[in-house]
C-alpha cells in the first residue's frame, strides 16, 4: 500500500515539449489529451512548436478528489516547466524587460465543447506591457496583447461577461467616429486597459491579477473547472464519456501572428474536406491572431496565397504538411501562426470531412500506399453513407428555410404540395411533382406516399408511420413539423403567418428536417468511383450477408442496385393496400364463413401472383423471403362512422352489419392481438391463397429458365405447434401447385423470431424452422413491453434522463433484446445446425446493431434498401474488427 | 434382431384369473386395464371373481400397427383362455346342452369415455339357447338372455341402432296391451329374437353370427376399435392420454342377476361419497342384470337390504369390502353380482367422491393408520377445494337452470336483480341483497361489485374484468352468458322469452355458470374439522410460503382466515376507483405541472394512508407487499363525449380542455404504454405521495407497538435504472418521514418481475431489488404477445386445436413464460443472494403452476384469497412430490 501511493504521489504530473524534444508522444492522448499529445508528436518530429508543458488529465482528476486543490508537488513541476521555457526562448515569465508570454488551452482525450477556450498573452500586466511595447518597439501591440488578455481572462477565469468588454470597445469606436478595431491606436488601447481593470474590479469583486503567477494558477484553475461545467457534463451524458477521463491543461509560449504584415496565422487541411481531393486546402489571415479568424471581422485568404507572399513559409508549411499526413496516415487539420516571417505548429489533429470526402480520402490513401484496405474500411461512419445515397439539395443553393421538423427519411425532394394521398395520385398522374403534407399519415395513404416525391408531416416522430415507411421507399421525408398547421378542408397549410396553399412548390431536406418555400436545385448522388471500389472492398471482407427488405420491384431493384443479396422481408399486407385490391380483402373480411373468404381470395390471388412475379424477377434468382400477412384484419377497414358508412354503400352490405364488424375486430392491444400466425391458424385459407400466389409465381419463372428458391415466412410464431401447423399446410399447397404444373423446386419454410416466447424456445421451433428471422422491432416491443405507437410519451424522458442509453427502436438493446436473439440463435442452431439467422427489423440498417448481429452469428441482416450500402460496410467493420 | 423379434412375438398376450389365482396383479394396470389389473387383484386376494382372462393393451397396439388383424398366436391364447374357463366352469363354450356364456368389456389404463360397453351372454345362439333353457329350467331366462346379447352385439359390433330393438320391443308391449318389460314371457322373447335376427340381417346386411368363436372374435375387434373411434381421440386430445396406451379386453365367465328373487346385481362405494361417512354404501336390484340399474326402470333398494334379505351374502360382502378398503387403502367402488344366492364381484376401483368427502376420507384414514399424512395430503385434487370454501346452493335444493354462462367465479348468490353498479349500492344501502346484472363491467362498477352479492354479465370470458375482480373477491360471478340481453335502459334483461325486470330475484351458481328464476336456499362452508385438519398437515410440509392478493382491509381479513401469511400484492389503484378520490386522481391528470399534480395528490394522502393504516392494523404485522400506482392515466378518465362534457362541468374545467386531454392520453397498446413505473418516472411526485401514504401508515401503527415491515413494489420495471431512481426517491421520502416521526423501521423495495426484459437482465436489476415478484399475467402477456383483453379471440380455437395445452393465462406456460420466471430467479439470486422472490400473477393460486413455483425455488406464491387454502395444499403436495 505505501509503495503504491509513493507511485502515485511520484507520477509525473508536467510533460514538456520543446527543442526538439517532447516527453510526451502521440500515442499519450489518454494521458495528454489530443492536443497535448499532437504537440509532442510534433515535436518529436522535428516540426517547429512553441515550447511549452501539458499538465496530465490524471491531475485534473486528483484536483477533484482534492477537493479542488492542486496536488502536491504539481506547483513544482509546473515552475520547472515555466523555467525550461523560459531557457530555450531566453525571456523570463513576469520579467519588466523580455517578459515571456504564455498560452493556456485546455485538451481532453477527444474535443469536446463546453470546455476553456484558449487564453492568450498571459503573463502581460501593468509592468510587462511596457517591456512589450519596448522590446517589439510596437506599443499598439503590446497594448493591444493586454487588452486581449484582460477580456479572455476577465470572462473565462473571473466571470466577467464578454458583452460588458465589447460595449467599452465600442464606445471608444464612437467616440472616435472610427468602425474598425484597426482604426484604433495604441492609446486607444491603452486607455482601455484602465476601462477593463475598473470593470473587472467592479463586476468580479477583486482586481485583475497583475502576478503573473497567480495568473497561471487562476487559467489552470479555470481548465479544470471547465471539465465539470454543466455543457461539458450534458455532453459527455449523451456522449457516454466517462466523468473520469478528465482534461490536460496545455500551456505554451506565445506566438504572435498580430505582429504586422510578415505575420498572420491559419488554419488548413491537408486535403480538401468537402471533396477529398487532394489539395492543401485552408486559409490564412496576416497581421492576426487566431481569434480574429473565428470572430470573421476580416475575410482571410486562401492559404495558397502565402506561396505568393512568403514562398519560403509556404514551402515549409508544405513540407510539415506532408509530413504529418505521412506519419498519421490521415487527413489533418492544422492550426499555424507565422510570427516575423517564422513558421511555429500550434496544433494537429485528424480532419473532420464529408461523407464523400471520406470516401475519397480512404480509397486514395489506399491506393497512395498509406493505408491498407481494413483501415481505410474502417476510416468510414457506416452512417455517414446515408448522405451519399439520396438526392440532396445543391451544395451551392442559397435558400431560407420556413421551418423545421424531424430529419424523418435522408434526402432532398421538390415538389407541389397536396393534402390527400388521392389528389397526391391524381396529380402524380397528370405527371406534377408532388410534397404530400398531412397531419399525419395512415396505411391509406400508402399509394399517395408512393408516388409523391417527399412527405412532411405535422405530428408524429422517427418512428411514425410517414417516417418508417418513407425510410422504407428510401423517400424523403421531414415528420411532426410542429409549427406547421395542416388544413386539409382549406387545403393550405400555415407556419405562423405563412399560408401554403395545394399546388405551390416548396423543398423538403429530409436529412436537416428542413421545410423550404419554392424550388431549391437538386444533385444526384453517385455510386461509382471511390464509392464502388470502398463497397467491393467491404464485401470482400464480411462475412455477415446484406438483403433489404423489398415490397415491391421498384423498390427490389433499387435494393440490387445498392448491393443487396436477396429479400429477407417482403411484407405482403402492403399488396393488399393497393386500391385496386382492398375491395377483395374487405370481402374476405366480411365474408360469414369459409367458402364466402375463399371466393374473396380468389379475387387477390392474381394480383398476389404477378406481385410475386415481379420480385422474383428482379431478383434474378436472389433468395426471397415473403413473409404471409401479418396485421389485423381490422387495419383494413376504415374505423370512422362516416367512412363506414359509405364503404357500405359501396360494397352494398348493411351498414350495421360493416359497422358491427368492425366493432367486433377492434381490439385494446392490436400488438398482442389476432394478427400474424394467429390469422393463419383461425382463418389457414388466408395463408394458402398466399402461398399457392407464391408457388405458382415461382413455378411460371422456373418454366422460364429462372432459378428462385421461394422462401416462405410466418410471422409472429409463439409455439412450435403454430409453425409445425402452419408449415405442413403450406407444404401441402406447395406440393399441390409444383405437382400440377410438373416443377420441382427448392424452398424454405421459415419463421420470424419477433414474440419473446419464440426466442426462449426457439431450440423447440427450430426443428420445424429452415429459418429465423429476428424481427428485432416487435421483439423490442414486447421485450420492453413498449408499444412503439405510445412510447414516444416518455421515451423522449427515458434517453434524456439517461434511463436507456438510447432509443431501443433504432439501436439494439443488446444487454436485454439482445440476449434473446442471442438465444435464439443458440438454441436454434443447436437444435438445427442447417438453420439459417437473420434479422429484419429496422435495426439491420443499423451498424452498431449489425456488429452485434455478426457477433452472435447471425447468417445475414436485412435493412430498408437505402440502408443496404451502409449494412455492406458496418458488416465488413464488425468483421475487422472481430474477425469470425 | 431376430431375438428380439422372438421376444416380442414370444410375450405374453393374455392373462388368466380364476380358481383364487392370477396371471396378472394389481399392479399391472398399464398391461391390463384398470379393470383387469383389480380382476387379477380380486382373484389373487382370495375373492369370488367369475374366471376369465385379459387380453393386454399390447395386443391393441399390436392390432393397430398390424393393419387391424390380430397378431399371430393370440388365436391360441384366447383358446387355451376359454378352455380353462371352461374347465372351472364345467361347462363349454358353445355346448348345446351345458353352454358357457361369455361377458366381453373394454378396459384401458383409465376409465375413459367413448370406449365399447360391455357385451353380455356372448356364447347365445339358436341352440345354445335351448340348452340353457333346459339346464335354468328358465325358458323365459333363457329367451331373455339370448335376446339382449342380439340387441347389445348388434348395435356395438353390427352397427345396428339401438333404437330399432326399442321399437320392437315397445310394438310387442303395445300388441300385448302391457307397459312393462316383466309383463313379456318367454315366447314373447322368442318372437322377438326372431324379429331381432331379421332386423340385423336387414340393417347390417348380414346374418346374427351363430357361430360363438365368430361372435367372440367380433366382439374382441369391437373393443380394439372404439380406441380409435371419434369421442375417445378427442378425450384423449383433450386430456393428453397418448394413442398409444391402447385398451385391453377382459372376456370372463356370464354370471346371472337376472335368474330370479335371489339373484340380483349392485354397486356399492366402501364409504359415502358425497360425505366422506365411513358406512357402507351402495344400491342393489335383485333380479337384474347390470345394464337395467343403468336404465333406471326400476328403482333399486339401498344395499343394507340384503343384509335382511340375505345375510350370508351380505356378510361375505361386508368382508371383502373391508378386505379391499384395507387392500388398496382408498375408498373403493364395487360392482358385484348374486347370482341364485352367491356372490361374484366383477369391479373393484377407487371410488370417486366430493370435496368434502375426499377431505374427510383422508384425514379419516390418517387416523384409522391406513395412509400417512403425506398420502392424505396427496389424495386432495387442491382445485376441489374451492367447493369448499364458498357458499353452495343446497345440495338437497330442487331448482330450474334459466340459463348457462361460464362459472367465472365459483361459489353461490341470492339476490335482486339491478343493473348499474350506483343502484347496487343504493339498493344495498337499504339493506337489499342484489345481484349486479351487466352486459360487461369496467374499473367503474368496482363499488357496486363489491357491495353485490353476485355478478352475472352477458360478455366476456372466464379473463374478462368481471371473472377477474369477482374471483380476487371471493365473489359469485356467471360471466359471457351470451342468451343474457342486458337492456340497461328498460331495468330488465331477456333471455329467450322470459324477462327479468329490476329488483327480481334470481340464483347464481359461480361454480356451473347457472342462472337460476328465484331464491334457492344457499348454505355455509366449513373450514374447521377435517379440513384444518388437512390444512395443518400441508402447512407442516410445504416450504412455498403462501401470501394473499388483498387491496383493502376486508379482503385481508378473509385471506388471514384462511391461512395467508401476508399480502404479496397489494394493488393500490383500486383505491383511487372509489368515488370520494376519482375527483382527486383527475385533478391531479388535468393539472398543468408538477405544483397542481401536487396539490391533488395532496388531497389523496389521507386516503391512501388510512387505507394502509386498515391494511397493516388487518395483517398484525405480517408482510404486505405495495405495489405503487400501474395503469395508465386514461384509465381513469371517462372515454366517452357524453361523460366528458359532464365530467366537465362538474369539474368546472372547460371540456374542451378536458378533451384534449383525454385524447392525448390515449394509446394504440395500452397494456404497452404510459403506464407502471414509467409513470414514476415522468410523474415522480405520484409515486413519492404513495411512499409517503405507506411509510406515514407504517410509523403511526409502529407507535402502537405493532411490528410493520413494508415492501413497497414498483411495477413493470424493465431496466436496472428505472429502479435504481425510483427506490432513491422511494428512501428519500421513507427515510424523511421515519427522521420526521423519529421511527425506524426495516423496510424493503422491490420490483414485480412482469416486462421479459426484467427476467433477462434480473442480475442487473437485482442488484437495487430486495425482493422479486413475478408478475406472470402481463409476463404471459408480453412473453407470448398476447392481450388478455383480445386473446379470446383466438386463444379458444388455440386450446381446441392442441396448439396451447392450456389457457395460459389460467396455467404457467412453465416451457417459455417459465423459462424466463426460472431466469428470473437464477440470474437474481445469483446477483443478491438475500434476493427474495415470490409471484402475484393468477398463477399463484394454480396448483400446476405452484408446483412449478416450488420447484425453481420461489419463497413463496400469492394468490386471491379464496385460493389460499389451495394454494397451501398445492405447495404441500409439490414438497412431497419433489423435497427441497
Amino acid at each position: 500500500m505505501a509503495v503504491e501511493t509513493k507511485k502515485k504521489t511520484a507520477r509525473k504530473m508536467v510533460y514538456f515539449f520543446g527543442g526538439g524534444h517532447a516527453e510526451g508522444e502521440g500515442d499519450m492522448k489518454i494521458l495528454l489529451g489530443g492536443k497535448g499529445a499532437g504537440l509532442a508528436e510534433m515535436t518529436n518530429l522535428g516540426i517547429p512548436v512553441p515550447p511549452g508543458f501539458t499538465i496530465t488529465t490524471e491531475v485534473c482528476i486528483e484536483f477533484y478528489r482534492n477537493g479542488m486543490r492542486w496536488p502536491e508537488g504539481l506547483e513544482e513541476e509546473v515552475r520547472e516547466g515555466i523555467k525550461r521555457i523560459e531557457e530555450l526562448m531566453g525571456a523570463r515569465f513576469g520579467d519588466p524587460d523580455n517578459p515571456l508570454l504564455l498560452s493556456v488551452r485546455s485538451g481532453a482525450r477527444v474535443s469536446m465543447p463546453g470546455m476553456m477556450d484558449t487564453i492568450l498573452n498571459l503573463g502581460t500586466n501593468d509592468v510587462t506591457v511596457q517591456g512589450l511595447a519596448k522590446k517589439t518597439n510596437n506599443p499598439r501591440f503590446a497594448w493591444d496583447c493586454y487588452r486581449r488578455f484582460i477580456q479572455m481572462y476577465g470572462d473565462v477565469v473571473m466571470g466577467v461577461e464578454h458583452e460588458h468588454f465589447e460595449k467599452l470597445i465600442q464606445a471608444r469606436k464612437e467616440a472616435k467616429g472610427v468602425k474598425l478595431d484597426v482604426e484604433l491606436d495604441a492609446s486607444d488601447w491603452q486607455a482601455l486597459v484602465e476601462q477593463y481593470k475598473e470593470l473587472v474590479n467592479r463586476e468580479a469583486g477583486r482586481p485583475f491579477p497583475q502576478d503573473p503567477w497567480e495568473q497561471l494558477r487562476g487559467a489552470i484553475d479555470a481548465v479544470f473547472n471547465s471539465w465539470n461545467n454543466p455543457r461539458a457534463i450534458k455532453y459527455r451524458e449523451i456522449h457516454g464519456i466517462p466523468d473520469d477521463w478528465g482534461t490536460a491543461v496545455n500551456v505554451m509560449t506565445m506566438v504572435f501572428g498580430n505582429m504586422g504584415e510578415n505575420s498572420g496565422t491559419g488554419v488548413a487541411f491537408t486535403r480538401d474536406p468537402a471533396t477529398g481531393e487532394k489539395r492543401f486546402f485552408g486559409e490564412y489571415l496576416p497581421n492576426a491572431q487566431g481569434e480574429d479568424v473565428v470572430a470573421g471581422i476580416r475575410t482571410p485568404m486562401p492559404v495558397a496565397e502565402l506561396e505568393r507572399r512568403m514562398p519560403d513559409v509556404y514551402q515549409q508549411l508544405v513540407e510539415i504538411y506532408q509530413k504529418l499526413e505521412k506519419h498519421y496516415r490521415d487527413m489533418q487539420d492544422i492550426e499555424f501562426t507565422v510570427q516575423e516571417g517564422k513558421l511555429y505548429m500550434l496544433q494537429t489533429r485528424s480532419g473532420k470531412r464529408t461523407a464523400q470526402a471520406a470516401v475519397k480520402i480512404a480509397v486514395d490513401m489506399v491506393h497512395e500506399g498509406l493505408i491498407d484496405k481494413k483501415t481505410a474500411l474502417l476510416r468510414i461512419e457506416p452512417k455517414q453513407l446515408d448522405q451519399l445515397l439520396h438526392k440532396m439539395i445543391d451544395p451551392k443553393a442559397k435558400y431560407e428555410v420556413l421551418t423545421k421538423g424531424l430529419p424523418a427519411s435522408p434526402g432532398a425532394a421538390v415538389g407541389r404540395v397536396v393534402f390527400t394521398a388521392d389528389e397526391a395520385e391524381e396529380w402524380a398522374k397528370r405527371g406534377e411533382k408532388v410534397i404530400l403534407v398531412r397531419a399525419e399519415t395512415s396505411p391509406e395513404d400508402i399509394g399517395g406516399m408512393n408516388v409523391a416525391q417527399g412527405i412532411l408531416t405535422s405530428r408524429g416522430g422517427m418512428t411514425s408511420h410517414a417516417a418508417v415507411v418513407a425510410r422504407g421507399m428510401g423517400k424523403c421525408c421531414v415528420a411532426g413539423a410542429g409549427e406547421v398547421l395542416v388544413e386539409e378542408e382549406a387545403k393550405q397549410f400555415r407556419v405562423r403567418n405563412v399560408v401554403v396553399r395545394e399546388g405551390d412548390w416548396i423543398t423538403l431536406n429530409g436529412t436537416t428536417g428542413e421545410v423550404i418555400l419554392g424550388q431549391v436545385n437538386l444533385v444526384d448522388p453517385s455510386l461509382a468511383g471511390e464509392f464502388g471500389e470502398l463497397m467491393s472492398w467491404a464485401d470482400e471482407i464480411r462475412k455477415l450477408g446484406v438483403r433489404a427488405n423489398a415490397d415491391i420491384p421498384r423498390d427490389a431493384k433499387v435494393a440490387r442496385e445498392f448491393g443487396a443479396e436477396g429479400i429477407g422481408l417482403c411484407r405482403t399486407e402492403h399488396m393488399f393496400f393497393a386500391p385496386d385490391r382492398i375491395k377483395a380483402v374487405r370481402e374476405m373480411i366480411l365474408a360469414d364463413d369459409v367458402a364466402g373468404r375463399e371466393r374473396a381470395l380468389a379475387k387477390l390471388l392474381p394480383y398476389q401472383k404477378s406481385d410475386f412475379i415481379g420480385l422474383f424477377r428482379e431478383m434474378q434468382g436472389r433468395p426471397v423471403t415473403i413473409r404471409l400477412l401479418d396485421p389485423p384484419l381490422h387495419e383494413f377497414l376504415p374505423q370512422e362512422d362516416e367512412q363506414i358508412e359509405e364503404l357500405a354503400r359501396e360494397m352494398g352490405v348493411p351498414v350495421e352489419k360493416l359497422k358491427d364488424r368492425v366493432e367486433s375486430l377492434k381490439e385494446f392491444n392490436p400488438m398482442l392481438g389476432h394478427r400474424g400466425c394467429r390469422l393463419g391458424i383461425t382463418y389457414p385459407e388466408i395463408y394458402n391463397m398466399q402461398v399457392r400466389a407464391i408457388f405458382e409465381a415461382a413455378v411460371e419463372l422456373a418454366k422460364e429458365g429462372l432459378k428462385i428458391v421461394p422462401e416462405v415466412m410466418i410471422p409472429l410464431v409463439g409455439t412450435k405447434k403454430e409453425l409445425a401447423v402452419l408449415r405442413e399446410n403450406a407444404i401441402k399447397v406447395a406440393e399441390e401447385v409444383m405437382a400440377a404444373a410438373g416443377v420441382k423446386l427448392e424452398y424454405h419454410i421459415g419463421t420470424m423470431i419477433e414474440v419473446p416466447r419464440a426466442a426462449v424456445t426457439a431450440d423447440e421451433i427450430a426443428q420445424v424452422a429452415d429459418f429465423f428471422s429476428f424481427g428485432t422491432n416487435d421483439l423490442t416491443q414486447m421485450t420492453f413491453g413498449f408499444s412503439r405507437d405510445d412510447a414516444g410519451k416518455f421515451l423522449g424522458a427515458y434517453v434524456e434522463k439517461g434511463i436507456l442509453p438510447a432509443d431501443p427502436f433504432q439501436t439494439l438493446d443488446q444487454d436485454g433484446v439482445g440476449q434473446l436473439v442471442r438465444m435464439g440463435v443458440e438454441k436454434g442452431k443447436k437444435a438445427n445446425p442447417k438453420l439459417k439467422t437473420g434479422i429484419c427489423g429496422e435495426h439491420g440498417g443499423d451498424p452498431e446493431s449489425i456488429d452485434f448481429c455478426h457477433r452472435v452469428g447471425l447468417d445475414y441482416v436485412s435493412c430498408s434498401p437505402y440502408r443496404v450500402p451502409i449494412a455492406r460496410l458496418a458488416a465488413a467493420q464488425a468483421q475487422i474488427k472481430n474477425p469470425r
